[in-house]
Formats: structure tokens, C-alpha cells, sequence
């Protein structure tokens, strides 16, 4: 393992990395996994990925497990980076990419957080874990505990989508659901923890989610032949993604494996809830709890992220930006992807679409720019999002069409 | 282009490749794509194919495009063959892998017809094709077509999965719903294509749908390191996947990448919807139409298939069988296999595990076996067939355990 130590993303204080850990108990901010990258380097080329099976577990010295053959694996793929070509046309852009996370087992990137996060519990001998959810993360917390042999406690709200209640349930983990919104499922699942002592799997607030979601970005770049896009565009919600890539591009920086030079990376939220778009114009460090938040991309309804202030300094770092999108826009992305493109995303990647229009239409983007927006989702989790009127005829009739 | 001609699957005559093609004309069975393999294991190497994209384009001396940039891509990846280590050890298999087709772009198995069907009706000049769907094959053919330029016709049962009405209706295909049942549909699609000349994309009644469900078998073949398993066990309905699979399996031994000898190619059905079954149990040609035909999964729900006679070929041919599991079986493999393996798969994929599990008890599959099950789609696309029940609680609740 090429893990050195837990670092306080607030305070800078270390920590132990060989046993479970939480939040920094000094300042209560998220911990972050640190390598030792010169010794990495020393290690691994570029060149010894091509052989190895394309899944993120071919990142392994950038990952925290002390034995690759811990991996609890169901399956995972290297996500297409696919080519937008009728899009890039339509929006005069050079390279016009959709990174594809709804291909991850699961149908989401929260796959690749449960993935590393799951493993590395095993690893510490973790036999409990609870977690609050908008749905998605909990169902991968379910299905890798599952084939982990953790149990799981997953407490989502009322309105978070039905298919990731069945996937909870299906799995066998223990599911509660919460009147409220997330942020109550929080205080549920903080309480018992505290009082059963069980591991803590919310967002940010055990140190492994993020070095999962991190292998988006380096998947990004291998796909790219080792180039960095100029642009990347991200849904953003509780932020461990961009806050992941950006941990990616500043490793595969220090290896000498890009160069200086990082994409600008731009937060998408829905105009409903959009605490850090609203925190970026006031270049201000953390965002302010965002009240009666409201969006159809139930997976960025977020009103107050813990890791606010990483993914505002990874805007700031980049030159990167923040843009609110509307609901109507976010459905007539989605709609647009699948005519044009055929790709059935969800609304949370549909925003990035509505995003990147935006932002090419102010000059932002420039023509000659390679950018990539970040589908989080398959939208076969959405049915709700696609109103889907037909015709019903009897089995005698003809199609009712002319000529 | 490898290929050198269409051939009936039925009388034997021979077509021209070069135009689109349905039915034999001569007798109204499928046809069949041929090619020159003798010229494509001059032109190929197992190890010519290591470097190539992880997708089933990288088998393309193996497929009917003539120039492989016409490929309609929407992100295909090489599915993962995953180990069922718990449920190897509950059987007593010595090897048991799941192919989980859940991956794929749309989330079934459906997505590989579609690609090299879709890819080759516009190769060939297709402007607009039509077909009958139980759900899945629709929405694959309508986010293809939709990639592709092509006006799409769909036509299914109004019974049909939900979510592939909005996969059909975000594409932008033309769908209409019918009180009936798949046979109802195709009644209404053959009238219409009569009358307007499109290109008709029911099951087998083209020839290149079965091209892209072959390459499951060569995939399978290939993740094994070119060993065949012992066993492979495929939920069958119109049964084109079981026939691709045995066709790649031939072509693979005519190349001389595998031995003589073959899997043996196991077709299960729902005790609701059995008429391979039957006609297997009989030593039947071809299967009889099966009445008043009911199953959770949907997807095998085919009382009549058109390739019933090369289905039972090549049970026949591979010392396989027919096995029927009942929709309880059904329901409880799929719980099962959740909650021992982490693997959200739907209906007709969990049929095979039920089967496995009667044909283990039989000794028909013996200990030291390796055993492939066909996962064709991901649990996603069935959210009516996994109860959730939950507890709901108020935000000031806890979590309602002793201890």
C-alpha cells in the first residue's frame, strides 16, 4: 500500500490510516487519504496499466486497499468516454465528450465510492455501517455490503426515487425511510451511530468514498491518452466528484504524468438548489445552507454540503466556474441527449448539457476546446422524468399514420 | 468485409449480403450471415485483439459491417464475467460465473442486437425501420436508431416494462401500445411495413440482430482465456441469444481458437411460457405454440418462437437441455442472488440460477464443473418485481432497535 497517513482537509493534522476513521476529531472536517507519489512514480508507468483489467482497480497504487485481492468487486467497468458528435456540431465545439457514469454497476458513479469505501471497511474490519442517502448512494452502499457481508442501515427521505428503496431492500440491507429530507435522515443515522457504534458511511465522512470517485478523473485522462480535457463539467450536489477528480488531476500531476496545465472544472447545480453557485459569485470559501431547496435532479437536492469549501477551491484552483441551470432546461437536456445522441441520462447529467450550452454561448467555451461533461447516472432510474404518451390500439387495427 | 453471404437457416439457399435482407423468400425462415473464416484466421490473431477497445467492435473480422467507422456506438463495454464465490460454495460448483449483460447501454443484453443490427441498416441505407417489442429490444432499437439518423417504429404490449415506454419516448422513436400481446404487436408492425416499405427489425426477421448477441459467446470465451465453460445457462424467449452464442461458439472452433469440444447450452423458460421445454422433452424439431402463456419475467413470455428450431439444434447439438422454473423460483433466485452476491438482476437472469440450482441437484451439473449464467438485463428495468417495504419515521425519530 502507498498510503502514507489521513489529512485533515480543514486543520492539516494527520492520522493513523490503519484503522477506521470519520471526520478530523480535532476540527471536524473531512480527512483525506495522502501517498507517497514519489514512490509511486518509482513503481508504476503509464505503460504497466495497458495490460491490466479495465475497471478502476487498475489504479490500485493510488487506491487505499493493503491488498488488492481485498477488492469487493461486482463488476465494475471502465466507463465510456463517448464522443458527442451531432452535439459538438450543434454547439461549435471542437471535442465534445460524455464520461458515462450510468454503465457502473448500480447505474451510477456512486458505485465507484461504494466500491473503495466498502473495501476498505472490510479491510478494517468494519461488520456495521449506516448511512443517510438521496437514494443512489445508498443503494451502493446496499449492493457492495451485500457481497461484502456488512450490514447496512440506509435511511433515505420519502421522495427519493423508488428504484433505490428496491435496491436497498433487494440487497438485504436494513431500510428505513424518513419524512424530511436528507439532511433528517442525517440526524437519524448520527444517533444511532453514536449509540451502537457503527461505522459512519455519509458523505465525506469516512476518507475512502472520495478516493473511489477519484478514478473517474484518472479514467478521464487515460482515455484521453494521458491529455487533459480543457473543460469539465460536473453535476454537483454534495461535491465528492469534482472534489475527487480534482484530488485525480493534482496525483497524476505530481507523478509528471500530465502537465501543469489542469481543466477548468465547473460545478452544475439546478437554479433550486444552488448554494454553491451562489458562494462562487461572492468568491466566498464555503457555501450557506440553501433553504426550500427544490430540483427534478434529486440527486444534487443539497442544500449545505460538508465538503463545500474543497469543491470551491477546486473551482478557484482550476479557473474553473459555477452555473445554475433550471429544472426546464435540465428535462430539455436530457430530451436532447436522447434524440440527438441516444444516450438516456439522468437529469443530474442532463444539467451538465444545459451547463456547457450556457457557457458556450457567453464565450466561456471556446470553439476550439476539448470538454467533457460527467453523466453521474442512467436514466432508468428516473421514469418520472420522461412523460411517455403512446397511442394504445387494439390488436386488429393499423398503425394510424397516413399515406 | 469478411462476409460472404446471407444463407435460410431453414432451406439453405443463398442471398446477397450487400442489400437489406428479412426472411427467406423462398420458405420464410431466418437467414443466417456467413463468412470466410478461413481468410479471417489469416487476417486475425487471439492475440491481434489484445490491444483493441474492450467492446464487442474489437471481434469486428467477426461482424457484418463492411467499414467498422460506421459503427453506431453508444458506449458499449465488454461485460463483465463475474465470479459467484458464496454461491459457487452453497452449490458445490467448482466454477460459477455470472455474465452479467446488465451493463450494457440501455441495461440489457437487447443493446448488442441493436448496435450491429442498427449499425448495418445504415450501413445499408435504412431510413426507417419498425418492430414489435416485450420492452427491452424496443428501447435498445430506439436509442440506436435515434444515434443513428433512423425513424423508428415500436410497437408493444400495453403489459410491457414502464421504463422501456420512456427509453422508446426519450429517443424520439414512434410508439404505440397495444391491448394484446407481442404476437399482437407483430400483426400490427407486418401490416404497416407492408404498406410503407420500412425495414422490418422483429426478431430474427432480419439477419444481423443474431451478430450482435454473438458476441457474448465470444466474450465469454475470451474472458476465459479461450477455455470454454462446461455449462452455459441462457433464459430463453425468442431465443436469438442462445442461437448467437452457439454460432460463435462454432465459429470460434472452425478458427481453430477453441477445442472440439462444446458447452453444453442449457435454455431455461418460465413454467408459465415452456414451449422449448416441451418440445426439448419430446425430441421435438420445433416447439408448439404455448396458450394463455404468464410469467414475472416478461422478457421470456414467447409462446412461439421463430428460431425455436435452431434453439433446439443447438441443445441438441451440445448435449445441452431445457429446464422450467417456476415465477416463485424466479422471484427467490433474484432475492438471493442480491444478498449473497450484491447483484440487482432481473427476472429472466435469475431464472438461470434457479435452473443451475435443479440441474446441480439433479448431478446433471456435476462438482467439478464451470458453470456460466446469463444475466440479460439489470434489475433496474424491474422495479415491480422487488418489494420494498420500509419503516417511515418523523425526523426526530430513532431508529426503532433495541440495544
Amino acid at each position: 500500500m502507498f498510503v502514507t497517513h489521513l489529512e485533515c482537509a480543514g486543520c492539516g493534522k494527520q492520522f493513523d490510516p490503519h484503522q477506521v476513521a470519520q471526520l478530523c476529531p480535532v476540527c471536524g472536517r473531512p480527512l483525506l487519504v495522502k501517498y507517497d507519489l514519489p514512490r509511486v512514480k518509482a513503481n508504476l508507468t503509464k505503460e504497466d496499466l495497458a495490460s491490466r483489467p479495465h475497471n478502476l482497480w487498475r489504479y490500485r497504487e493510488l487506491l487505499p486497499l493493503a491488498d488488492i485481492s481485498h477488492a469487493v468487486s461486482l463488476g465494475e467497468v471502465m466507463t465510456p468516454l463517448i464522443p458527442l458528435s451531432k452535439l459538438a456540431a450543434e454547439l461549435s465545439v471542437a471535442e465534445f465528450y460524455l464520461k458515462d457514469e450510468g454503465l457502473n454497476p448500480g447505474g451510477t458513479f456512486k458505485s465507484r465510492g461504494a466500491a473503495v469505501g466498502v473495501s476498505r471497511a472490510k479491510e478494517l474490519g468494519v461488520k456495521t455501517l449506516a448511512m443517510p442517502t438521496n437514494g443512489n448512494a445508498g443503494g451502493a452502499w446496499a449492493i457492495y455490503s451485500a457481497k461484502a457481508g456488512i450490514n447496512a442501515y440506509i435511511v433515505m427521505p420519502t421522495g427519493a426515487p423508488a428504484i433505490t428503496r428496491s435496491e436497498c431492500a433487494i440487497a438485504g440491507a436494513k431500510l428505513f425511510l424518513v419524512n424530511g429530507l436528507i439532511s433528517d435522515a442525517g440526524k437519524i443515522v448520527s444517533k444511532a451511530i453514536k449509540r451502537h457504534g457503527w461505522m459512519d458511511a455519509s458523505t465525506l465522512k469516512e476518507p475512502y468514498r472520495i478516493e473511489g470517485k477519484k478514478t473517474m478523473g484518472l479514467e478521464i485522462v487515460e482515455q484521453l491518452k494521458w491529455q487533459v480535457p480543457d473543460v469539465i463539467i460536473y453535476p454537483t450536489g454534495g461535491g465528492v466528484g469534482i472534489i475527487g477528480i480534482y484530488k485525480a488531476l493534482q496525483e497524476l500531476r505530481e507523478l509528471g504524468w500530465i502537465g501543469e496545465k489542469l481543466p477548468r472544472l465547473v460545478a452544475v447545480q439546478a437554479a433550486g438548489c444552488a448554494p454553491i453557485v451562489e458562494a462562487w459569485r461572492r468568491r466566498r470559501k464555503e457555501s450557506e445552507f440553501w433553504p426550500d431547496s427544490a430540483t427534478v435532479a434529486f440527486g444534487i437536492n443539497v442544500p449545505k454540503a460538508l465538503g463545500d469549501f474543497l469543491v470551491l477551491d477546486a473551482l478557484y484552483q482550476t479557473d474553473g466556474c459555477a452555473v445554475a441551470v433550471t429544472d426546464d432546461e435540465i428535462l430539455s437536456s436530457q430530451a436532447e441527449m436522447a434524440r440527438t445522441e441516444g444516450l438516456f441520462i439522468c437529469p443530474e447529467g442532463a444539467a451538465t448539457l444545459a451547463a456547457a450550452r450556457q457557457l458556450r454561448a457567453a464565450g466561456w467555451i471556446k470553439p476550439h476546446e476539448r470538454v467533457v461533461l460527467l453523466n453521474t447516472g442512467s436514466g432508468l432510474k428516473y421514469p418520472d422524468t420522461v412523460r411517455a404518451e403512446a397511442p394504445v390500439l387494439q390488436p386488429d387495427d393499423e398503425l394510424p399514420l397516413e399515406g
